[in-house]
């Protein structure tokens, strides 16, 4: 059966929602396919439901062809197992806990490995139940801070989300890689472009990690990538460490005063016009030691500063730090923290000063001090003396002073080289869109998720997890394929195959457009009927090219002549049709 | 592809689960279909799954026929429509709520009138947009006080739930009469027995309502019906009320001393013991007037009490004084309430002393009275004379003492003449498994849903509202399909149409079954096929018999001879059949 306007649940609007950022969200809204109901919380529309299970479709093929099998799990859970693993705390105000009549504590579960590993826990006790994937398509929950961009970053969104249980490294890599090549398969069909980079694992935990990124504009994640193959997000990135220099011969660092620089910028500036460098060059932020301190909080509540030493011309990059002291959160040090500690002279920090090491667990302060991986034994710089207005100059990293550890924490510029030596590396940003990794033995670990090897020995398994954000994924395709008209839906996830509108007032057209939609039904078309008999083609057209469904056939005046028009949305070519071609002409 | 038990994820268990009330959720848990996750919080195994599946499919196209749209709304939903409503009170301890980081209230939705009404008010203006039917098939939540029986009442469960909208009474009708049409369609070829019952709207509000009730002795419900075709639920029926008497003539009413009869049956001795009456005919407790001291508790938690009238072979049944008072919650008196009425003489309670009106809004007492609606004019009762140890006999109701109203919260009973004069009912339990009923105007009146009519003027939209519980059907029709070895699926609803069984070590046999499995696939089957290698046929037969897929083909050494056997679950009933033959044997 046709689906026809005359009864369809469809209104489109002629305005842009006042809440909609990005273009997907608008046109999406507007053409009648999601309706906002709470910040990031949207209902499905009929238009919007069948494009949605098209993609689902997609997914769930591929998840068979995978050979993993479908399950589907509550969003309503328990807190014990999230507690048992720590991610009760470590999600923080990430996730919505409310409580049942008992006062018995639940989450809506934004990610289920705890469940996933429970069950299988419960029924399986053998190496000879594994290998075994499992994946559900299920609605999530995180409680963002910021929902925005519409379907982009959902409160409540669609997931799937997929798990790997092995008794083996072997057999987790074969998991994770048919996992990993099923989800190539999945954004080929959907026509979607896609980059894997390497990813930090996160609050995840695990090892092998890797994240499809659609590159986009819009997109929120920022990643790198070389000429010679390497790609890997921010957070991701490691650094290249330059080899250590010799430290004798080098001159003696000097206290210098240094009134009214208590910024990179102003420092630099007195420093070339004070104490102009030996050598004639100028000095540069590079050969500054910025000391940055923060706060950590624990999920439990505890505070600790710590501070990073990087080079002045490089930033803290907020996701890099946040990855490098997960779980805890990374908070700027406030004037309470720095009256905590007397012994940092704020504008002047720097890890020595004349009567020895001020930072570093066994120095004066006691504050734990993390050093980018750049500043490497026998580098020379220019830092704060911890005296009010001194700065000490010529001060030799591993000779004058020493860190409790390194940290990739300092922002990736475009230029920097690939850990991989393939070269200089390029920013870009991109959505992420799909996610597999090796979670390996943590959360098997926690919930003692063991089965019996081949000798009778209890082990351990080993495990993986893998996700596509399914109406991300929906909302990514929108933004790509449209026109300032309305949306152009590849044919793949578009939600028919083709848009009928019938235009005028004679019953002979309409009769005709009868007669045209019965034979592209036939064919195994899906089609959406404009029947509506009052109105006017300009908007019957319009309508249409919102939507956008890939191919509109117009049945008008024209059927006197025993021809149709066939319209493809995308290219907006219209060719002329005998009645009798309609259906090769659209289906190409 | 078939599916292979080699790598399903599926594990049967020989043990029932503990917390286990019923057939269903014994079977459902042992055979691997579902798995508990938190009470009345199920996960859907890939068995369960599918079957789900197939149910959802049943009903979607049955939606789809009457005209009704698929659409999909959050599960989380912001307060502020059930407020307007009055259901984020009514609904009491009964749903979750909880709050996003910022404080916002919210609840996991249990029924979704306001949210459809909202988006329709949103979209729609003009009459020409309707009659509309939209439906989702999705997962509600309710915080059962005692989620039980597994699947039959949990509190996450998926319900198909559909709105109708009509700016007319008629419109209405027809709405309501397609979605009733369409359950009649779905429970048929379900193969589930329902009987269709007059039932209260309760705290849905609005006017016809009707429930499907499937029969069976482990219902919750208990409903009634007459050899003449009247069907309700107990708290839909109403009492056939009997003709006033005259009072004329009647003798007045006396206090006699009744020491020591706080009970009906206490009484009803001493009466029959010292005041024998004057035709010789015993006193029973239909003679007397017993009078029920409730408290009433409104959603806003102020409380009140009313007395309810009604004769003494008679109880209060608990279910129709709840919807009789809906959205109060019915409590018995306590101790404090007696102790704040000192004018009621607790086991001695009636409604007239020798001083006058005791019970009724313009008593002495000033506390609301209702009547059973058999406590007509002229009828005379022995009740409390609300003096210690004394009762009134040859009270007469209409002349002696008046109430506030009549109350429908008797007991029903066996007998008892059903109201539209089809004779007495019988008394049978049953369990929901659909209701449809007319909202009216409650809802678009609470949020202001109207459209224009032919003439212009903005009337009030009229709903309809129409459930299906999916998960309770899956339940119910797993309780009625089942025997001591398992379930034995109807094949409309059966995870896979035939489950291949390849027995004993020789290959040819193995080789034979992938024939036969090539072959069921080939015709459209869906096919189970247990490949295990190292099983005994008596492991493989008895999950076979557990998990109830219609038709089992056991491939054995009768392949040497050419011939397998197929079994047919249900009827227990083997046949020897041709290899060739397979195909046809098990489509039958």
């Amino acid at each position: 059966m046709p689906v026809r306007l005359t009864n369809y649940f469809l209104r489109t609007l002629r305005e842009d929602p006042s809440d909609a950022e990005v273009t997907s969200h608008k046109l999406l809204v507007r053409a009648g396919y999601i309706r906002r109901q709470a910040p990031g919380v949207f209902a499905w529309l009929p238009l919007g439901l069948r494009v949605k299970e098209k993609v689902e479709r997609i997914i769930r093929e591929e998840m068979a062809a995978a050979g993993a099998h479908e399950v589907h799990f509550p969003a309503l859970l328990p807190k014990e197992p999230y507690e048992a693993t720590g991610r009760w705390e470590e999600y923080g105000d990430g996730i919505f806990r409310l409580q049942d009549r008992k006062g018995a504590d639940y989450l809506l579960a934004p990610t289920h490995e705890e469940v996933f590993t429970l069950t299988v826990k419960d029924l399986y006790s053998s190496y000879k139940d594994l290998p075994l994937s499992i994946y559900q398509i299920q609605d999530k929950y995180r409680d963002e801070a910021r929902p925005r961009a519409g379907l982009l970053r959902g409160r409540e969104f669609t997931m799937k989300d997929a798990y790997s249980f092995d008794h083996t490294d072997a057999g987790l890599d074969a998991s994770y890689q048919a996992q990993r090549d099923a989800y190539e398969r999945i954004f080929a069909r959907l026509g979607l472009e896609y980059v894997i980079v390497q990813a930090d694992a996160g609050a995840m935990g695990g090892s092998r990690s890797e994240e499809f990124l659609h590159p986009t504009p819009v997109g929120e994640d920022t990643f790198v990538r070389s000429e010679g193959g390497y790609a890997a997000n921010v957070e991701a990135f490691t650094t290249v460490v330059p080899d250590a220099l010799p430290t004798e011969g080098l001159p003696d660092a000097v206290v210098l005063d240094s009134p009214n620089t208590p910024t990179i910028a102003t420092l630099v500036d007195l420093a070339n016009a004070e104490y102009p460098r030996p050598d004639g060059r100028d000095w540069t932020a590079a050969d500054t030691l910025k000391n940055v301190v923060l706060a950590l909080v624990q999920p439990d509540g505890s505070r600790e500063l710590v501070i990073v030493g990087l080079p002045g011309d490089r930033e803290v990059d907020d996701k890099r730090v946040e990855v490098a002291f997960a779980p805890a959160e990374v908070e700027p040090a406030t004037e309470a923290d720095f009256a905590a500690h007397p012994g940092l002279v704020k504008g002047y920090i720097g890890p020595w000063s004349p009567d020895g090491a001020v930072l570093g667990a066994e120095s004066a302060t006691g504050i734990r001090y993390l050093l980018d991986p750049r500043v490497v034994d026998g580098t020379e710089w220019i830092t704060g003396a911890n005296l009010d207005q001194k700065h000490v100059f010529g001060l030799v990293a591993g000779r004058d002073f020493t860190a409790d550890g390194t940290i990739e924490a300092a922002s990736v510029r475009e230029g920097d080289p690939a850990p991989d030596g393939s070269g200089p590396v390029h920013l870009a940003r991109g959505m992420e869109i799909g996610h597999v990794f090796q979670l390996g033995r943590k959360y098997a670990d926690a919930l003692g998720l063991k089965v019996l090897d081949e000798n009778g020995k209890l082990v351990t398994v080993t495990m993986g997890s893998y996700g596509i954000g399914v109406t991300r994924i929906l909302a990514i395709i929108a933004e790509e394929h449209n026109d300032e008209k309305g949306l152009a839906w590849p044919a793949s996830i578009a939600p028919f195959d083709v848009h009928v509108v019938a235009t005028g007032k004679d019953p002979a057209v309409f009769e005709a457009a009868e007669g045209v939609v019965a034979d592209l039904e036939a064919s195994g078309c899906d089609v959406l009927f404009d029947d509506r008999p009052k109105l006017s083609p300009g908007v019957k057209f319009a309508d249409a090219e919102l939507i956008g469904v890939p191919k509109i056939v117009i049945v008008g005046r024209g059927v006197a002549d025993g021809v149709v028009e066939v319209w493809d949305r995308a290219s907006g070519e219209r060719t002329t049709v005998p009645l009798a071609e309609v259906v090769p002409a659209v289906r190409g």
